[in-house]
């Protein structure tokens, strides 16, 4: 992304100087090595391995981190903003986890700190949601925030692959990392949907502050049944709001209706869909990940700074409060649950009276038989994450019950 | 949308300036008439017939105007931004006409000129263009702009009725005007798509530099033949810009993929497609039209004009140049042609030849008997407009042509 980004504003400064005034120069570059080939034409005395260093270089008017992880990334900036210089950083882990308290320096200084690329890459999110949308109270925020997870979902979707398959596509084509669990256990996700609800709701939510499922359990019977019904199958972050202003995070593979906008997404795509009292709905959509996408939302971001720098004023996040964060537990949904049952006289009236017990209503019900036993696919109207929990145990027990093969949130139009 | 505007304030003021710091009071709202009912608690006091007044009246910070049409629009937000207030408006025909003058005007006064809801209501997208993008070389813009219009092609595409019956559906349920001509002839998408250039280039194109056609002359039977062949008609606004810096805005019936994202646009949606060389490929998606989504554009505006009036410092829309406009002659592009002839040997073979003298080249084409006749459809390859007119001049001559139905432009995910 670094090398992405100097390569861009080599191509582009000339334009950009044109347009907006800001003669962009890359004076320092920090690396890990100095002896790696990088293919740009770069001066030899631009490279360091001294960090720190250029967190203080009075050459130095506006610094990007791209380092990703917490620290140093976090000591530098700290020392940048201090030292009255704006950064840009697409540092999603850092944000998740210390953004609240780098936001109140980059205030005390009087200095951006800006983070467009940190969430969906080339996607304008975070402007529009900072500033188009300030005046607007955001009630819910669904996003496929993670491009590897779409692409495998999209792969599994289109061509009926199980997840093994659709995951070792992925990592073939560079989509997927070799180690993807910080991608398809949610990780990444999450970390992008605290980022989304603290600009959104102008809440502080951090990392761990949200609940995560990723897709590894996703079969290729589910997204067929799916299909069949008229869904989708995303791995969505979902950011709400509710009436006494608590929030609640979370990101789990979703099943969607086929019509709504989201479900259109497919393949590396990302898209963030934003629902506000007065604005209705919106959506954003483009590259999430990507050296040039993300270089791009980079270089916006360093253009506004510089233009900040210049008139001597900066962005403000807003006013960040603490809010309280409803647990998975409080909250409801519809559920999808696909279970092997035995075969034999009266099991469904066994299962459907687990769900009666706990007070969870069967919206509607498939079985197919699967040589002696059967498969049961439900999905059930709104229920309590309590509730379908209880059920979901109390099934298990049942001596009919084989398998809870698996169990997904469904949203609609309206929910 | 005046009176959208003054409830948004009246309900979510208080969350605003605990967010944003900025306390929000209607002081004064020029009217046509004072007798009017408006069901808004709103001090006589504040109503004035004399809108000059309110440009230059000292208790007034921002100034946002709503009238519509050009003057006295202009004039009054002439005197406002001369006396050093930020004007917000949601004036398309005044900003695709004299919104360069305007936009010297605010730069010489020091003061913002925002206009986000004059293009596409509630959805962000001039601030994205403006700022998130600034850095970026756009290289295409295609909008569906007009919900409208959007709208009337869903209808004939969900239930093949006729234009005339989806117009006069549009009409009752309150999505068209009476007379609808600005809508369903592009005049309105038009306008839009000068300023969407303007921003999106940084080159002054004016609503008279916009080539457009309307979806009247859109048959049941086109939408019938488009999604038997994989493709859905939507009305695009399309501004593009070449290599050697000429642009070209246009808005017509186009075709275009049916997994495009745009496709998936309803109803009386709106989405903008933005094309960059770094960024890809992104879309902006939501409310076009409608009083409190658009209300809620001009509040992010208003609350962003306060912040910068505030700091003192304010948005610039950064150097517009001039531009080669390239007239519609010049372009090319794929087309779908719908042709009667009389079912009688050798018909196809002359048609064939006239497209060839004129070097276009067919992609496809489908025969189909109709009585006496038959009906040919033609998808094209890539050819200029011109020779595409050429053909349709010669085709028009020859004895066994007894109509052209109809010509579309045809877009693909390449082109």
């Amino acid at each position: 992304m670094g090398a992405a980004l100097v390569a861009l504003i080599e191509r582009d400064g000339a334009e950009i100087a044109t347009r907006t005034g800001i003669d962009l120069t890359v004076t320092r570059i920090a690396v890990r090595s100095l002896s790696k080939e990088r293919g740009l034409s770069i001066a030899e005395d631009v490279l360091t391995t001294d960090g720190a260093s250029i967190a203080v270089d009075p050459d130095v008017d506006v610094v990007v981190e791209v380092l990703g992880g917490i620290e140093p990334a976090r000591e530098y900036i700290t020392m940048a903003l201090k030292a009255g210089k704006p950064v840009v950083t697409a540092n999603k882990e850092l944000l998740a986890n210390v953004g609240g308290e780098l936001a109140l320096v980059a205030d005390d200084a009087g200095v951006d700190l800006l983070f467009e690329a940190a969430v969906a890459g080339g996607i304008p999110l975070i402007r529009p949601l900072r500033e188009s949308l300030v005046g607007e109270r955001i009630t819910r925020v669904m996003g496929i925030v993670n491009g590897t997870t779409n692409f495998i979902l999209t792969q599994m979707a289109d061509r009926g692959t199980g997840y093994a398959e659709a995951l070792a596509e992925a990592q073939s084509l560079g989509f997927a990392e070799r180690d993807p669990t910080a991608d398809v256990e949610g990780y990444d996700a999450g970390a992008k949907a605290a980022i989304i609800a603290t600009i959104a709701f102008g809440a502080r939510v951090v990392a761990g502050d949200v609940y995560h499922e990723g897709i590894s359990n996703i079969s290729a019977a589910d997204i067929a049944y799916a299909q069949q019904m008229g869904y989708r199958i995303k791995l969505l972050a979902i950011c709400e709001r509710f009436d006494d202003d608590s929030v609640a995070v979370r990101v789990h593979p979703t099943m969607g209706p086929a019509g709504h906008p989201l479900a259109a997404v497919s393949g590396s795509f990302n898209a963030v869909f934003v629902e506000g009292v007065s604005v209705g709905e919106l959506m954003f959509y483009g590259r999430g990940a990507g050296g040039l996408p993300t270089a791009s939302a980079v270089l916006g971001d360093v253009i506004d700074a510089a233009q900040n720098l210049a008139k001597g004023t900066h962005a403000s996040i807003g006013s960040i409060g603490r809010c309280r964060i409803r647990p998975i537990d409080e909250l409801s949904s519809a559920f999808y649950l696909n279970v092997e049952v035995s075969d034999e006289p009266g099991v469904l009236a066994a299962v459907a009276g687990v769900f009666g017990a706990h007070g969870v209503s069967i919206r509607s019900m498939e079985q197919e038989g699967l040589d002696a036993e059967a498969r049961l696919v439900f999905i059930t109207h709104e229920a309590s994450e309590s509730a379908v929990r209880a059920t979901l145990k109390e099934l298990s027990a049942l001596s009919a019950v084989q398998r809870i093969n698996s169990v997904l949130r469904v949203i609609g139009r309206d929910q």
